[in-house]
């Protein structure tokens, strides 16, 4: 990154409120940037398809206690005895936000002082029964769309992203340019971070990630989904909210959190290819701020 | 069905034992015959695709209670505030099995005294602390396949199926047959019961659904999954433990249960087809008996 | 009740505000009501145990789904295996507040447009990790006092309070006279009302109870906490909120639900009095807006 | 403990066997020791009454995870809004065994490869639906009686129970004779070791407390109830299972885990005795394995 100096904290505030995409799908719209996956769209990801091999993005149910994992998620056993035959059924809870379930962010989420997504109000939108707007139900009929990985690790030729270098939406442009591959409309761009390799370093919660500036990028390349592993960065240089989730409400592109991402990455390697149909199947919980999702990528 | 005479219970039973798939996958194997869907049955499944139309057969997350619903999945909000900006996160918890919820059995969810899927024993197999074999994450790469949907209310021409008249194998056939579509190995096999018209006139528990005999015809075909709204017939001329459900432990078949299939039908009779390629991706968790979904079909 | 004309609505509402205890024991007093228990009156109540008889009043927790539980408690076990030794432990789950659960309310439970206990505002105080004012901690040292038992069914010769008949306040004076039992300072009042036997003709929700009126009895007597089985009457002839909950926030009184009362009944008609020492020792929830309980008389 | 020598881990097993309970009180017998307290018996207790202070023995509702609470309690809000009034609703879910809660173990809780309580056998009497021998509801009348706190801290001069040094049966010998008080049949014996001042130097989990030889005296004084705030030893020089603990299955003794006793150590020293009418009033959860409870000291 050459003679790349960041924006300041002005600006990226600035731009995150100047470039909103509110309004844009119509002032109820609840489905944001997801719009702009078209059945056309869908079929430019169907047409990637040639050998059918299929990746999961998802990390196990994390019900094992750790720094990083504070709430654990639960899971219970309960037999079923009908004499000759018998069963067994389960109970999962969790509070699948943080940093440690495979998940996707409806758009109603997070906010900041501007408001939510679309302008709306989340005194008014978001009661203890629900969120009235932007719930995600607004994605229930599944995600499918063009995919596309950005591997930091084996471009920085680096394990991991590490918290002095977070990285910037120019090291992204870099990245797909070196990889030979090209963002566009309507796209999933996922984001490789290194999240295994880290956490076996680190046990505690936070770490690194994407700077502010990656929101520059997505809003550029008019993406609809944002994927990770790693998330915002935590930088303690800056005060802005929501570094990149902002690009919930500012922009309303949806964000994959904590997707496992280390296979995805080895067998881009493998095809030698960074494109896939992505297929990302929210559960359908009116009022929901999102779903724990198994995102699969198809070659 | 004109000339048509059921099979025996016993006979029924005899068959579920000796055309067992134990051991065909291996003595080990966990995921039965999801196996069936390999690479170049995927690649079947994405050469459907068509039009990039996506239908969801996901129900709405059961929040409210009601004798169908007698344990209502929990949904919690809670807050969060950082000055400036603010978010908000959830909890969900649930029994999936059951009559509500869309969901996926696993192998390991039911048995009868012969034994779990491929021989193995439930009191080894099943502890508090989830199944040690043939668990959900047996199918963690997620099921892509060809779906095949088999619309009974529209063959019938009544509005759903009644408690006096469960569908049978044989009349899968003739559906199939009627609709002009074969069902072979691998496939996903969705039949259509007519649950919302049903639901409307009852709010009981239990039901009309599938007759036992429709297990010959998924074993008969290979079929991979079956997915239907109504399930077993609750028959209580028979003392046969899990009439259909037998499919998951005998013949290794999974089971989309609960499935939301009147926007399905509707769809396959505006495209004229009853073929596309489904999309099944279960959560990852370890030692569960099953996943909710929410399946995703494209035409 | 001869020549007994009950008040109107506008002279109970009016009442309501007019004889408010905010502010009687400090502007910031969380306690209520319960601070007239003092050191000395919890030596009369034990001054009145003779026999060392001690009753339960404690419903069965409630797993079983029924209309009138349509959110089952939870109950999940998990073992423990240590080789030559063992163990197990579970999981309880619930909201107790509603028709089923036994337990005490806190004084942020409910409120009115005037306000929540003391004056406050409920928007400031409740917030979705909890209630910041007047929660449950308040009592944290547990309840013991006097109890007197009003049995209304005994009084009146009918298995339960029906809904053309609620239980007013000018009846609570009578069968305290008829018993010969006076009803004081710092007591707890608990008013039997034929729960069970109501229960066996009746499965749906809701139901009789107790008129408004009888809010002006635990006012006129400085009663700490009021306990019953079957709360406020559903009078649809009233729109008055909380029509006896609003002791809670009017007066500071603690409720005391759902108790389990028919075996207390038969053991003060058994020991020959209505008086007894009332022990109730709700969990320190910090921010919880009630506790389950098992309250138990001692005579 | 001049001259003191511990016994074997071999005499201490034997013992274990060779005074068990089981059959004391019949063979169907599920309350053990808690039948030691009589009417008689919590007259006694009442007896002791003469201040009327309260002390409460419960520790606050453990949301925060933490080392030593892997799996913290929730608490989820839910609004009620009624137009001019409203109130709110919470949820409570707990594993309240571990070291963070404090709760009272049922006789079911633990077992050793001779059995359960009375001899019964886990693999029988345990379901995943709950316990069907020995459960909590045993005591569902409450447990009101004598209550003996021993102050460890206090006879040592140090601040809290250290790794190196349990506190032995002999030591709580010693410090009764101290303190100038008797432990005798049907008492709540509850030792004071020091929790809070050992929680602030030590975040892990596990830690010092009781050594095997406790259980020992308990036995000895036919004590019906244990109380403590460090529980049993880890000590890896024993592989005995459960060396405190035993005494739930040996003998029939119930356990009252994690009771926060500074306060109650603090009172005792100012009231100058050492002996209070103790109230532990379990909820009534069939096949409960135990319960969370408020504990009450009073003077």
């Amino acid at each position: 990154m050459t003679n790349y100096t960041p924006p300041t904290e002005e600006a990226l505030r600035a731009e995150r409120v100047a470039r909103r995409n509110w309004g844009r799908w119509g002032d109820d719209d609840e489905a944001g940037a997801i719009n702009l996956i078209t059945a056309e769209k869908r079929l430019e990801a169907v047409a990637l398809v040639r050998s059918g091999r299929t990746v999961s993005m998802c990390r196990d149910y994390p019900k094992v206690p750790a720094p990083h994992n504070p709430n654990p998620a639960q899971h219970f056993m309960r037999m079923i005895d009908r004499g000759e035959s018998g069963g067994v059924v389960d109970y999962y809870g969790f509070i699948y936000h943080g940093q440690t379930m495979t998940h996707i962010d409806a758009l109603c989420h997070v906010w900041d002082d501007g408001g939510m997504w679309n302008g709306r109000d989340p005194a008014v939108e978001i009661t203890s029964d629900g969120a009235q707007f932007a719930d995600i139900t607004a994605w229930g009929d599944g995600i499918v769309t063009r995919g596309v990985l950005l591997d930091v690790p084996r471009h920085r030729g680096e394990p991991y992203v590490t918290a002095d270098r977070p990285v910037h939406g120019e090291e992204l442009r870099e990245i797909a340019e070196a990889q030979g591959v090209e963002v566009g409309t309507g796209d999933a761009l996922i984001v490789y971070s290194g999240y295994e390799a880290f956490r076996e370093q680190h046990t505690e919660a936070g770490g690194p990630g994407l700077h502010a500036s990656c929101a520059t990028f997505v809003r550029d390349r008019d993406v609809a989904l944002l994927g990770w592993d790693l998330m915002d960065a935590r930088d303690p240089a800056t005060s802005m909210p929501w570094p990149v989730h902002g690009v919930l409400y500012s922009y309303g592109v949806a964000l994959l959190d904590n997707a496992l991402l280390q296979p995805l990455a080895a067998a881009c390697a493998e095809e030698g290819r960074y494109e896939f149909m992505l297929m990302v199947l929210p559960l359908r919980v009116p009022g929901g701020t999102g779903s724990p999702v198994n995102p699969v990528a198809m070659f």
